[in-house]
């Protein structure tokens, strides 16, 4: 066996849209994913029933457990506390799966070699993805670490990162303006659309042409709209058709002022 | 020769952006652009080069020209100048492609059709489009002029709709947040990236992945991240990280503010 079929035993420690995403794409590579604790019972259960080898644990301690990597797949804000109760077989790869959350938070847990595998990507469960195109960004303190994460995430992805705390940081940050902030204003197109009984199919594809433009061509470059053009008349208009919605007209003055004080 | 298959003879006045493709798209379906007005003769002279029968003028006096339909395609700011110095023979429908242009400016235009023919597109010169697939949006007063824009737009697309000017402006309005504003927000991840020297296509497929499920499932019940979670540690790392950019920091607060207040 080459040290590319290395095939490990994998625990999860969290059972929602990763772990789910995760926990398939590794089984499918032909890991072995072994246990899967979550605070609820029921989504525990429900991930181990699609695996072949997985059990739902209600524990926290895997001294007795023989996986080589855990993985911690939890809500940030959760992440401490969880890691202050888990428990491990000394050399033990523990790594959490956050893009917020820095490698040291992990030092809380005994005997671990602390880790980042960080897929960059957005889940959901109801929608299945091709896991081999999303970046998988790893972090550890130990080279030898680091070269078994490597070996695992590049069994599932052909794109893997090594990228530090600081640098995760701010790509999490960036992540939040490119999707997050992006997503609530096509939700709130959506939401203008419909108050003109307007199909929301319609903007489809100028949606679709903004994203492969600003893919292809460094976004502030290939600005349009009323605000880069300083087109006054108009943007003095769309101020008070969302004169019902202040919030909105807020976001749109804020949004306008930052494009006009951009330096390209 | 079918009502389907009938071919116009048109004019553009402006040699922009959106001019370029409709006059192609116009041209590779049999129709005949015969004149080219622009400001910039440059311009006008660079698109009628292009095309095999089109001239460039320098006159927006086309009563003696046989043209059906002229088409303004100037920038908003400049529609009701342009229009009032623009003269037709009786009956000539002239349409403006503006989105947030009512179709009454027209009336300027003694003696024409008033008319819209807005191509719902982002345009650019270098990149090719598939104009097929470029929703046309029309209004006029006459049905028979509606009737008529509605053939030729159906020759170069198959997503003609008839929407009246309140509509048009809101869908506008929407287009803003849809796409001028995302472009904005993926050059503020951009550049995020760029300062931790980060690659920027790292966020690619996170980006085209959450495009794909907003225009999937309605945005608001598919938004993730820091603000619908109220995950106020990771807010307030993310504050503190743009202290450096203090207008971004205020983008991200009324951003996550709007994303907590949605009701979904």
């Amino acid at each position: 066996m080459t040290d590319t079929e290395k095939k490990y035993n994998i625990a999860f420690v969290g059972a929602g849209n990763v772990a789910w995403h995760l926990a398939q794409a590794f089984t499918g590579a032909g890991h072995k994913v072994k246990a899967i604790y979550s605070r609820s019972t029921a989504t525990s259960e429900q991930l181990a029933s699609i695996l072949p080898e997985a059990k739902p644990v209600q524990s926290l301690d895997f001294t007795g457990s023989a996986v080589d990597v855990i993985l911690i797949a939890v809500p940030d804000a959760a992440l401490q506390s969880i890691a202050f109760k888990i428990k491990v077989a000394p050399g033990t790869i523990v790594a959490h799966t956050s893009g917020s959350q820095p490698l040291n938070i992990l030092n809380l847990v005994h005997g671990a070699q602390p880790a980042v595998f960080y897929p960059l990507q957005t889940f959901s469960k109801t929608k299945t993805l091709d896991l081999k195109q999303v970046p998988i960004l790893l972090e550890a303190e130990q080279q030898s670490t680091l070269q078994q994460l490597e070996l695992l995430a590049q069994s599932i992805s052909t794109k893997v990162h090594k990228v530090d705390s600081e640098a995760r940081r701010q790509l999490h940050l960036a992540a939040v303006f490119a999707c997050n902030f992006t997503n609530h204003l096509l939700g709130v197109s959506q939401q203008l659309l419909q108050e003109a009984n307007l199909p929301t199919e319609l903007l489809h594809p100028l949606v679709q042409e903004t994203i492969a433009k600003a893919t292809e061509q460094p976004p502030f470059q290939v600005q349009t709209g009323p605000a880069i053009r300083h087109d006054n008349n108009v943007i003095q208009t769309h101020l008070h058709m969302l004169q019902q919605h202040p919030r909105l007209q807020e976001l749109y003055q804020k949004l306008t002022e930052s494009i006009q004080a951009t330096q390209v």
